[in-house]
């Protein structure tokens, strides 16, 4: 069977086999494929979908096509956790201590991300000496020590993936459901832990926009772990604006800590409990409610504090950037965004805000670009909010004098002014597990 | 505009303006835009289909791809072929001769084609001395010295079709009606004749399967050519058996001058008359009646065989191979194909046929082969015929000792026989011009 067949097949709206998918994703890595054949056949899949079958078969395939990482040394439930991605989402710097907190071991592997601010690790890393290039065994050793670690996503793994989403990229074919939920799944599957809980976004500000997608997404995903012999659970979470107050690397690193302190924004803290709880619960701690109580208790008590603090010094960054966030080093310009009108807040292109983050200095356009640490925004007034004319909406920092008149007018020109206070979405919309779909 | 969006655009079904298609097309030419883009959007317009307007679009902005010949210097109607192929045909080498005869000129280009036999270049090259590699000032002066010449392709022409055929031929994206319509169309512009008729085949032996699939695609090629400033006229032909009873190169230029002589078998006569009265019809000669009168009786008169010798002499050729074909070199082995069983021939696979011919030394499978102008194969037997246990099917001609075997048992397989006489469909189905379709 070769390759030419096998898109053939696909774009007759046949059902592939796991051999098919294979040679492909074989041909894939081996580069025996050429480009030209993987991008007829990514359309192909765009139009046709995969069955359930198909994606399985895919994912695990994609799933092997490099190293995957063997985490029998560590005693305990491992955890790992997927965002489909959002403008200041720092979730894993909080729920990461939080279940290490309650006892589940999070040996997770984050990218460095394009785009609005930098991912995970590029957060982590503006804590002076933070090493996120550990290798396996030495984050095994920290996540014994402290219960969790966080570190760069080796490029052995799932090359496949990396393969098919720069291609996926550049023709278009990225928002597929099955080439979504294979290239979440396949890397997760890879990075080796029993139970993975997911974050699906949808709203203007997320990839998906309506919230039945999301369910479909997170149902298949949900099922593809659970096939692979894993445990998961995802959240249906509305993003219409960003999450919390900070958008930039360190600035989100220090409103993780307050949150950890209990003094985190109301809607970062409802998802951070959430995706904790939903964590503990397939770990097998407790029903849903007291699992939430339990992750407020980790919160409370200082201990998920302390175990952030614990990994910080683990990973050789300085702990007192935990203790006192206050020693970030600032950028050298902090702007006002002023209200141009009187009214309620009734929509924050979120998107947009993430542009003038990435503006600011806070996000890479490029893969080698560098990100400035201290760039980014504060957001004051979010969706809801009565906003007097010339009351600040928001402080930009950053180092860019030259970027400042643009991004104080791109973030205004990001906010709708209105006379009624808007209607407000719940942030969660339903969890989904191998049980099925609670709306919450 | 950038590919990505253009991509993004078609794959959602929104019509893509001219300029998106110049950009396309530009960028094809150019190189800026790499395959894996193109193939993309080959297969989204494989789904989604073209509006006539894009194909138009795409069609003029394909023929403005390279060089266009212009053939202003030559006095009269000039007139180009073009038939989407089949087992057998020769239909070029007897109907461009018919039409200089009735005083159209005829300064046609052809290709080698890859598959069964030659192209209509390579069964010309089988006459020694006959050059098809001329210049367009030698071409001309042949038209008007004989009325008729035909060279082979320049690849100045149209080298977007190109780059697009070699991607649709390994993506699985060549049979899209807009694709074939703009692939055909464009080299027809290019070529500069006022007057196109086109032979569109469907049936078990083309590519095309049903008949009204060949109506829509004539119809749009006729309206292709006429929005340009074309006469267009097709026929629609069944082809469910080789046409004529010769397949390969020096065979088939010895069928063509049978036919000339007005010994040709019946089906190949039929087609010859229709597509040269239909020629002669859209040049405004008479009606269709007339016209078919007028191509019976340049063959009758020996005027057009007095043409294609003319024509061969011009072109460096040995007139004597016209006079007596039976000049032409024998392959070394000739072996006769038994017919297994009594019955009716009720099925002829003509594509197993064509890899028979192949496989004799015929054709070519990659563009760099030569061809064996000797090799192929004499059918006895066609659709319909009685056969006895033993009796010839067809003779193979090949030097090829080693191949003999296996194309006989071939041949053999590729033969149905039944105890009763297969219906037949008749060769001509349709005539499609910009008057509209009317059914044979």
């Amino acid at each position: 069977m070769d390759m030419y067949d096998i898109i053939r097949r696909k774009r007759d709206g046949h059902e592939l086999t796991d051999d098919d998918i294979a040679v492909f994703i074989n041909g894939c890595c081996d580069g025996s494929i050429p480009d030209y054949q993987i991008s007829a056949l990514l359309m192909a899949i765009w139009f046709r979908g995969m069955t359930e079958a198909e994606t399985a078969a895919l994912t695990l395939r994609m799933e092997h096509s490099g190293e995957t990482v063997d985490l029998t040394d560590i005693d305990g439930l491992t955890v790992d956790k997927h965002s489909t991605g959002g403008v200041g989402d720092k979730t894993t710097l909080a729920v990461a201590p939080i279940l290490a907190a309650c006892g589940l071991k999070i040996p997770k592997m984050s990218g460095r991300g394009l785009g609005h601010t930098g991912g995970t690790i590029d957060k982590l890393e503006s804590i002076p000496g933070f090493d996120t290039a550990l290798g396996r065994e030495k984050m095994i050793s920290v996540v014994k020590e402290t219960g969790l670690c966080v570190v760069g996503q080796s490029s052995r793994l799932v090359p496949a993936d990396k393969k098919l989403y720069a291609l996926r990229d550049v023709t278009a074919t990225v928002d597929s459901m099955p080439l979504i939920a294979s290239s979440i799944m396949s890397k997760k599957l890879a990075a080796g832990a029993k139970l993975i809980v997911l974050d699906v976004k949808y709203g203007s500000g997320a990839f998906l926009t309506g919230a039945e997608d999301a369910v479909s997404l997170a149902s298949l995903m949900v099922r593809l772990g659970e096939a692979a012999g894993r445990r998961v659970s995802a959240l249906i979470t509305y993003m219409d604006e960003p999450l919390g107050r900070a958008v930039g690397n360190s600035l989100e690193v220090a409103e993780a800590v307050e949150t950890l302190r209990g003094k985190g924004p109301e809607d970062f803290m409802e998802l951070v409990i959430a995706l904790s709880a939903d964590a503990l619960y397939i770990a097998g701690l407790g029903g849903r409610g007291e699992c939430a109580d339990m992750a407020r208790c980790a919160i409370k008590d200082g201990t998920a504090l302390r175990r952030l603090r614990a990994m910080v010094a683990a990973q050789g960054g300085d702990p007192a950037y935990i203790d006192d966030p206050g020693l970030f080093g600032k950028a050298e310009f902090t702007v006002e965004v002023p209200s141009p009108a009187e009214g309620y807040i009734s929509e924050m292109d979120t998107a947009a805000i993430g542009r003038v983050s990435t503006a600011l200095g806070a996000g890479r356009l490029t893969a080698d670009e560098a990100v400035d640490h201290s760039a980014g925004i504060m957001i004051y007034k979010k969706k809801g909010a009565f906003v007097k004319v010339g009351e600040t909406l928001a402080v930009l920092h950053t180092n860019r004098e030259r970027a400042i008149a643009g991004a104080v007018r791109d973030y205004a020109d990001a906010i709708a002014i209105s006379q009624r206070p808007p209607e407000k979405a719940p942030l969660i919309y339903a969890s989904v597990d191998s049980g099925g779909v609670i709306r919450a």
